[in-house]
């Protein structure tokens, strides 16, 4: 017993060098001041969030100060920012051991996430003009732009040390800015919930990374890959912001009055749909018909992220119910058949199963998006919103559509694969296989009532007790 | 010890059949694909969420996007979508070992609900035109239809299947339309917030239920009945949702301008005025006027469904105050001697006390909305506040609120107890009396660290541990 | 063992009478009932709040619906609602048996103080008309009032009692409104966000009652002084909710438009920057470069507390971002360096180092504010900008933003002096020194299952283990 309870203090002490005491801080302190030269040279407010916007609500027809885009998109930006910080942060709690990395190195990669996200957007989109004026509008992109990040955290969650992440983040958003430019201005895709740019993209991504940071002796740490009790109602805060916000992000930056509304109607149905096909799968799957909660923290989202592209189309709420339908289904057996199927045949140790939640469904989103925009009619959206929707012929829209899914595919595995392989370098304190899915490595964790330690304890002990017992009595009787 | 390590296990293996592996799956997929059918059928965008909404704002008057119905009531449906998913599930987390089931389950029947209630609703408003025409009021009401089934839910927590809470819902869903209708439409009664066709109705519907549904032997479950440190501080998060979002619960549907603003600030005073008068009581009753985390995370509450229907009325800042005032003592008393009351005598059992927190508030809610709209003057209200207000005369409109909410006792009792017979069939996998208030039943549990049976385990270990040391003892020295 | 196990509770009958069976009760319905009356003379709806709303609209340009300040501030008065109830009070769980304390108090408190906030505040808008005219602005402002009472408790956090607490919250919202009337409408200094009058006065009101209620012996409580696993989880939901609403906070009162839009972006940008260089100085604090999560949980907000004055400034994003970048640094400093200091050397207390997260920070906004008005320029802001933004001329205006932080710091100083006399007095039920930080001496606990108890148990118990069995063996063996 004695070495039990220091066991796991002793494997610290182990072969790789996990102090990141001089790499965190400069990488921090480098990074976040060359943040500030850049935004010193480069980022203004624009129109809107300038104090000139008295002048210029004069110059055009008069327009009232409600009419200034912060009061159409910030109640839909605020959904989303609790959606990259609650949600993704506490949708990856659900590690026994694993908490205040989950949550805490999801906060510090987004935090710098969207500030570099805010200059990689701004110069794709302010060629010529040499300045980058912000508003509510990029704020919500650089939150999008970040999200594909923190997919990809979910593949590897547990597995990297914070550096890694920041490095992981700093070329995720960059690969994101230039993908994004080219399937929505290049291609001319429509991409309004991201499905393509940010789902599919940031899951092939970290999946790619993951596959580069294969550890063949993950099984070291088998014993804190699980949940605990209250560590799996903790990530259902994340699942529950994350569900309830989709409908504005979906619809956070469509077009003014309709387009947010349709994309949030669609979101809204295809995710409950959602619910109940996953649920369906999940007692399917399991003795007895139980449930289990990985499906339903994670697959019940599945809708939102199959819906994005087409979100705001004329999808019909009928489409959306089948799109969400399908989605449940398909991302319930992902968990139960395509994860393992993956770890053991592809070498891809996916954590979260980011495969199931962001893959699978983002793919068929493109797909959903391809299809519904090909077959659009005039007869369904009218010959002015048919115009104003899509920029090309709907055939040819189709097609478009299209590729831009592939160029996500394409640049997700590329990039993921090298930026893998700069992360495969032994230079970034990333833990060994006997220390993974630990917070013990990165934080100082509370010292004397470590409950989990504790809980993990006490079953050793009541699984020795009855021996221990015996051999006292059998010492005694048999003297 | 052995045997209560494994008591618990052994104890599933119990004279009901709780396997649910093809009941849940199957009215999960059949319901799912009736509500595509349905949808497909019948249900389409209105004109301001549909494509066609370029033209419409041209016809009428020049309307600027804003002022697209989607930015009147975005904001407080993602408020009110929080409050049912979030608030209604986190709120029942309070259990020690039932945590998954209420956030679960919760999660469960809301997504399936929504879906029914935009039929439901949609049917009753859209006689004629055979098209149910949705926006984001539709939502709302949706949401708002939802709450009276999770309400009913409170009830039975613990002690029902996921199946029957489905055919609870389906039930509950379709009582509560007609039950809309007939106060608003047919007797033209105002209930913005719900306290009648919601509060009332729910807890009525949950009540009546539990009643049928009545167990003799539950108190073979009394161990599981209460809460841990931690579940509490969970359930916490579900009240402060509920709390905080209750003014725009009240105020989502109210007419655009003075009619939302006012609804909001009555809500937000009345459950300001219940959390002092809820500690108050909770201190009163206790020894040491130590509080009681139950009526923190409900009382505090019952300001909000009792100023639910007179919201949007002229009630007043100092009377919102009074209404929860009164609504916060009454609540807290009711769980002091109440529950215990209908346990014993009238054999209801009522596991999150929604007779306190629903029913009896919401029946004040009704009567406050009576009196204050007999009372309405054209002094107080202007002449064309008072038109635009009230369809009828004062006197008059305050008779159709007391028969509005005479309607919603009715339909939740006599629905209940109908509900509660076909329930009461033993098809529908619910637990044994002894296995209540248990997530091991429905759910796969975290394998070998479950929190709690370790606490649960441990207690008994240290009660038992003196005898052990004692009898070890003894039988060492007087061998 | 049997002592250990009763220990805690046979401490509870300790010097100091905790009974406040009659005290609270007797504050809470006598101060709701005063409310009430007050309310009833003073409060009524403003012409926007009100159903004369319908001709007042007519009166004024045709205003739209749209137009009513409702819509212009209700999302952000949300995000406010958030932050005081769930953003404070869930950041204050992270002690590992105070956590119903944390929440529950905190609710209680703020629930008194919006009403009383409303009613000073009102009172100092509206002299000579006799009325209060309540809107949406009004709920945001009482909301900010409660936040600086709020920031106090976080520096006498478990060692007051709940009485104390609403007697320092009354005191606190009239300091408060006296301090905000006399730097905004007497100094006519700006202060959106509340950096000066809201943080600063706060902190030092906060820190002022914890000097005068310096307990010595305070050491006996250290057992409970610190978190578990799960109470650092839920403190995060505290912290990310803050850090996520913190450009609402910002931006809630500022003006329409621009104001608004400005002031949610820099709020952003110097919140994102903070956390990197909070994370920095952590890491380059502790040994192997771990992180702790007390300066993740409090300095990552520091940003917004220091960019709060200025935020509706044309303070430049890079502007934001160095405000963000220097206070991350000297918040997570002061937690290292300063608290300990204050306690050794000050005699200051301070459970949540408040100093580090409200004190210096806001101490640095006001200096940010007074330079960044003094260096306002018609070439930056316009001509017609800069007059909206100021009353004065810049170099004289940031005089006077110099002198309202220096008015908020005596206010909250001499205030807090003056209060923590006041609650010296052995009349308020507040613990003994070996009873701080305990739920146990306030709320009704879990009976048999305190997880935390058994864990502290537990741990006692595993020491003793190798002993009992040692004994238990020698005294067998030496038989």
């Amino acid at each position: 017993m004695g070495n039990c309870m220091y066991g796991l203090c002793d494997s610290f002490g182990c072969s790789k060098n996990t102090n990141i005491r001089l790499k965190l801080p400069a990488v921090c302190f480098i990074w976040q001041i060359a943040m500030i030269i850049l935004f010193g040279i480069f980022v203004r407010y624009n129109e809107e969030s300038d104090t000139h916007w008295i002048e210029h609500k004069k110059t055009k027809r008069n327009l009232s100060d409600i009419e200034n885009d912060f009061y159409y998109r910030y109640p839909s930006f605020q959904d989303v920012h609790v959606m990259i910080f609650v949600g993704f942060g506490f949708l990856m709690t659900f590690l026994k051991r694993y908490s205040f990395g989950a949550v805490g190195f999801n906060f510090l990669i987004a935090a710098f996430g969207i500030q570099w996200a805010l200059l990689m957007q701004g110069w794709f989109h302010s060629f010529g003009t040499g300045k980058i004026l912000i508003a509510v509008e990029n704020l919500i992109n650089a939150d999008f732009c970040v999200g594909s990040c923190l997919i990809a955290y979910g593949a590897v969650l547990g597995k990297v040390s914070p550096v890694q992440l920041l490095v992981m983040t700093l070329c995720g958003v960059t690969l994101f800015a230039i993908d994004e430019f080219i399937i929505l201005n290049v291609i001319h895709a429509k991409d309004a919930g991201g499905s393509m740019s940010i789902h599919t993209f940031g899951a092939c991504y970290g999946l790619a990374i993951s596959w580069v940071l294969y550890r063949p002796d993950l099984n070291q740490s088998k014993r804190l890959l699980g949940s605990v009790y209250h560590s799996d109602v903790f990530a259902m805060i994340g699942t529950l912001f994350l569900w309830l916000f989709w409908p504005s992000f979906n619809s956070a930056i469509c077009s003014h009055g309709d387009g947010q509304h349709r994309a949030a109607i669609n979101t809204y149905l295809a995710l409950a749909s959602t619910v109940l096909t996953s649920v369906a799968i999940s007692s399917l799957s399991k003795d007895k018909g139980k449930l289990d909660m990985v499906h339903i923290q994670n697959s019940t989202l599945a809708g939102g992220v199959a819906v994005g592209t087409a979100a705001e189309f004329m999808l019909m709420p009928y489409g959306a119910l089948i799109v969400g339908f399908c989605c449940g289904i398909i991302s319930t057996l992902g968990y139960v058949y395509v994860t393992p199927f993956l770890e053991k045949n592809l070498k891809i140790q996916d954590t979260c199963g980011i495969n199931n939640l962001h893959c699978m469904p983002g793919i068929i989103g493109g797909i959903v998006g391809a299809i519904s925009a090909a077959g659009a009619t005039e007869y369904v959206y009218g010959s002015e919103g048919l115009a104003a929707m899509f920029p090309m012929v709907p055939r040819l829209q189709g097609g478009h559509q299209a590729a831009g899914l592939c160029v996500a595919i394409v640049f997700g595995i590329g990039g993921g694969i090298a930026v893998g392989t700069v992360l495969k370098l032994p230079i970034w304190g990333d833990p060994a296989d006997d220390n993974c899915f630990d917070d013990e490595v990165y934080w100082e964790l509370p010292e004397d009532e470590e409950s989990h330690s504790v809980i993990l304890e006490y079953n050793n002990h009541m699984r020795n007790k009855h021996q221990d017992v015996c051999e006292t009595n059998f010492s005694v009787e048999h003297r």
